[in-house]
């Protein structure tokens, strides 16, 4: 490919609206261009990176066994109530009328899909297990479209579902799957990369698995063990709690705490330590129930965790409207509504002599005990992890870092399967739901959340698996008759190797012709100028670590072969 | 693949609702599964041809310089306002609004998306020309879908866009892509197809084609010259009429024909031909004028030609709103309001003595005269071909056919780049807009119509080019355990030597695995039996052929390497 013909163009100035990093970058080098938030056109050199990271995925889900379908983009509601999704998903799903004033939407996740296929297709245990998987656009509404591909509206996704006759069966191949998504991520170049245990949203199901790719970029907390590699996001995150001071000290007492409200000012109050307190934090639920959640003072609640509990999202709520005394509640003598969710946090557990609100205003009680007033509660995990806390597997410290989800795999059970009625025949001649599983990895957010991993202060840096180019060609100097016509030869020559090859054939300055090809990433350089002519060599250099060697031009074709089947073999 | 684990069922029955053969057969195959009208997942086969026509495509695209870009399937209204297309499709294309309210479409095609990415992008002609392309899914909402994936309402396709600098630049790519289109075709291994004069619908522009799979189940009836070659779509075809006599008779003369109303009626009526009458076939526009159409009484209306002379969509009126008297209209004396479309054919041209509607109830006038009565009348093209007319060309008879449109491709001009003010700077420093083609093909299309033309009374026929696998491997009797073992050792041979091979690993009676062998259609069936296995060979069958080999066993890889080699060849 000639330079001076690829579309797309190279931008000094930082795109308005752009922030990251990354989505700077594929504005700036020409690889995307905004049609509107959150939907882009994929320029070319994007899109062979597109394109590579789909074969990596085909490659490695055709090695478990896949079997590459596709599924509709467009589907009818009937499918989607079958579910119940169609009115479960919100905002983010788009909805029309067709022409006949039937009602539509595009697909956000194949489930359905699948169930459908499979329905009155696979009838009996034998025909179990198999997966597929496709490769597709599509479109989300998001709320908040930001980072370029990394929350697009619209993205390529590969989505695969497996099927089952039991769930042994199921859990045996999601462990091949994950195997392979561990694969797939390394070939694709990341190095920094976990696989957290996640929550599973809108999926349903038990088990299941992000893929996150680590950056600060990152939208998602994750808690991490260095040393025996457990990984969690922070929204189903575990840890080993401080233990609590053992001693009952003595009577429950009332004290005037007047304007002191939060857990500071109380703590200043009485000149104490957050250690020493249990907090109310309160809630509302989609129905109007109250949710009054208990933690030790220096905790905050894991909103993910206590909205399981209270079965409902949770919005905020005017206590008052409940009868309770803001900045006063407390865990003894509460009263609620019959239909109120109280829960308390394993941080209180064994705490003695802590402060809590009396639940009457302006006064807080002092010397309430775990052991000794809350005797019969059960205690549940509703608070977020704390950096330095301790490893429930290993007991070492537990550090947090931030992530980019790049995929995602789930233990679905039968959830779609029953209610979609898809059953099989076992071998004893029952009938019983297919138990599922699905798998999803987003083909943009890879592709842009390795040049957070990668990118540095002059551009993109690629992985050589998935550069839109192996080689970029750059001849200085291209009016010196001597360069043109080596240039025009190498050029062909690299081609007839089989060589990826971007030839800047612009005749421009040698600063802007490097700065273009340390801003467009590709992972080796050639240059040729009248001097390197003159010794017989071309200058090559390493984008990624900037090393440089001069190579005799005899040996130039072998020794780039070379390079770059040991580059792709790394990644292997 | 083993087709135990292969999803999807081969069906006995023909599937309600499938009339066309190649759709029955995907349907019966286990190719397709419908979801909604017009709207399929594509099961695991189908999903194997449609890749291999794509990268077909890609090839033959990237030859010509093609580069690959993704646009987005939903844009924003303002987009396809500057192109004024948002209100001139009607209800074929998907509107909706977005979480914002905001006015979103799905595209149905990106000439204003290509036009999009070159803004700002390309700004001088020293950057062109250049091409673009994607392959991609796109959703149309057809009024009638029909016939499978012929006339779906979600579908992939390849579209194509250049930009030039100067006409005269874009007719040279024109050609160089028409070359490429046949290439495709032929890889793709139709042997029936041309490539006819098109009209160019809502596209604008002047110069296309249509490239048409000829099949009796098509939908467009297509003109055609056996000897110089010359094709068209009936909507644009023209042909040499045959002349008409030349001798004035006499005077006009009224005669009564009472109740004769239509053509046929009034020849009956006054015992002559239809080939000396002049017919009036009227119309109104969309705006509520009158279109009066005039032609020999052996002719009919060519309606596409009329609505261009019209510029207006046609549709049926009630004359007598206009003071006309049906049954009885004439070209003399015609008294219709200002605003109305009168048009001549130019099968009038020349006809004497001819019958013609008096504009008075009842009666008809005889004796009229092209030459005298319609002196000084601008004869226009608004009749259909008829079959036996001669070629335009070289005078030879025109036949007719009908096909189906697998791609067009079309000379756009300056129509997008003007309404959406892409100019590029010209060589003399003058802004000018750039010149722009688009080209495309539908792949699932592509894909049925080679069924419809290749596939027999026991089922579908794949061209080893898209083949979903190239050998269909056929062992009876499996339980035997000789050729139990011999199947398995068969299977890994052919697969280490890079044989796609679909391994009927099923233990089930010879007449279903042959059956669905032949159902399938994959080109080269294996069969092992104890039988065989006796005399060392396998049994080789062509499906499209029927011819049988026996092979011995030493051989079968190499022969099989080399029957597909040469089947991909040959089409190469």
């Amino acid at each position: 490919m000639k330079l001076s013909k690829l579309v797309g163009e190279r931008l000094k100035d930082v795109p308005s609206g752009a922030t990251l990093r990354s989505h700077i970058y594929l504005l700036r080098a020409g690889y995307i261009k905004q049609v509107s938030a959150g939907i882009f056109t994929l320029m070319p050199p994007a899109q062979r990176v597109n394109l590579k990271i789909q074969n990596i995925i085909r490659e490695e889900m055709n090695a478990v066994g896949g079997q590459e379908v596709l599924f509709p983009v467009v589907m009818p509601r009937e499918l989607w109530d079958l579910s119940g999704r169609y009115s479960s998903i919100k905002d983010e799903m788009v909805r029309f009328k067709d022409r006949t004033q039937h009602d539509m939407l595009l697909g956000m996740t194949h489930e359905e899909a699948a169930v459908h296929m499979a329905l009155n297709t696979i009838k009996s245990y034998d025909q179990l297990p198999f997966m597929v998987y496709q490769i597709q656009t599509k479109f989300r509404d998001e709320a908040r479209p930001r980072g370029g591909l990394i929350r697009a509206r619209e993205f390529t996704m590969k989505d695969a579902y497996s099927f089952h006759a039991t769930q042994e069966d199921l859990a045996a191949y999601y462990q091949k799957v994950f195997d392979a998504y561990m694969r797939i991520f390394k070939r694709i170049g990341f190095k920094k990369f976990v696989a957290v245990e996640g929550d599973n949203g809108m999926m349903g199901g038990k088990v299941s698995h992000e893929f996150m790719a680590v950056t600060d970029a990152g939208e998602d907390k994750l808690v991490i063990c260095k040393s025996c590699g457990y990984s969690s996001n922070m929204e189903v995150a575990v840890s080993v709690k401080d233990e609590n001071d053992g001693t009952v000290l003595g009577e429950i007492t009332e004290v005037f705490t007047g304007n002191a409200h939060t857990i500071d000012e109380v703590c200043a109050f009485l000149e104490t330590d957050a250690k020493h307190t249990a907090k109310a934090v309160c809630y509302k639920t989609d129905d109007g129930r109250l949710v009054v959640a208990f933690l030790r003072g220096d905790h905050d609640v894991n909103e993910a965790k206590l909205q399981k509990i209270a079965r409902s999202e949770l919005s905020p709520v005017d206590v008052e409207e409940f009868g309770l005394c803001a900045g006063n509640i407390g865990c003894i003598n509460l009263n609620v509504p019959g239909d109120s969710v109280v829960a308390f946090d394993k941080s209180l557990q064994g705490l003695e002599n802590f402060i809590t609100g009396a639940n009457k205003k302006d006064f807080h009680l002092k010397n309430v005990s775990a052991s000794r007033d809350l005797a019969g509660v059960e205690f549940v995990d509703i608070a977020l992890v704390k950096e330095g806390e301790k490893c429930v597997h290993c007991g070492a410290e537990l550090s947090f870092t931030r992530g980019i989800e790049i995929g995602n795999i789930f233990q679905l059970g039968t959830r779609y399967t029953k209610q979609m009625g898809m059953k099989v025949t076992m071998p004893d001649g029952t009938a019983k739901e297919a138990v599922m599983g699905c798998y999803g990895i987003g083909v943009g957010r890879s592709l842009e959340s390795i040049i957070e991993e990668k990118a540095d202060d002059k551009g993109l840096i690629w992985p050589m698996s998935i550069a839109p180019w192996q080689v970029h060609f750059c001849p200085l100097r291209l009016d010196d008759e001597n360069v043109g016509v080596l240039a025009e030869e190498l050029y062909r020559e690299m081609e007839k190797a089989g060589i990826e090859v971007l030839f800047d054939d612009r005749n421009l300055s040698a600063g802007i012709k490097l700065t273009d090809s340390e801003l467009m990433g590709i992972p080796i350089r050639v240059l040729i100028s009248p001097k390197t002519i003159v010794n017989g060599q071309a200058e090559v250099t390493i984008r990624e670590t900037g090393e440089k060697l001069f190579i005799n031009f005899a040996d130039l074709i072998s020794e780039l072969k070379e390079m770059i089947r040991g580059d792709l073999e790394e990644l292997n």
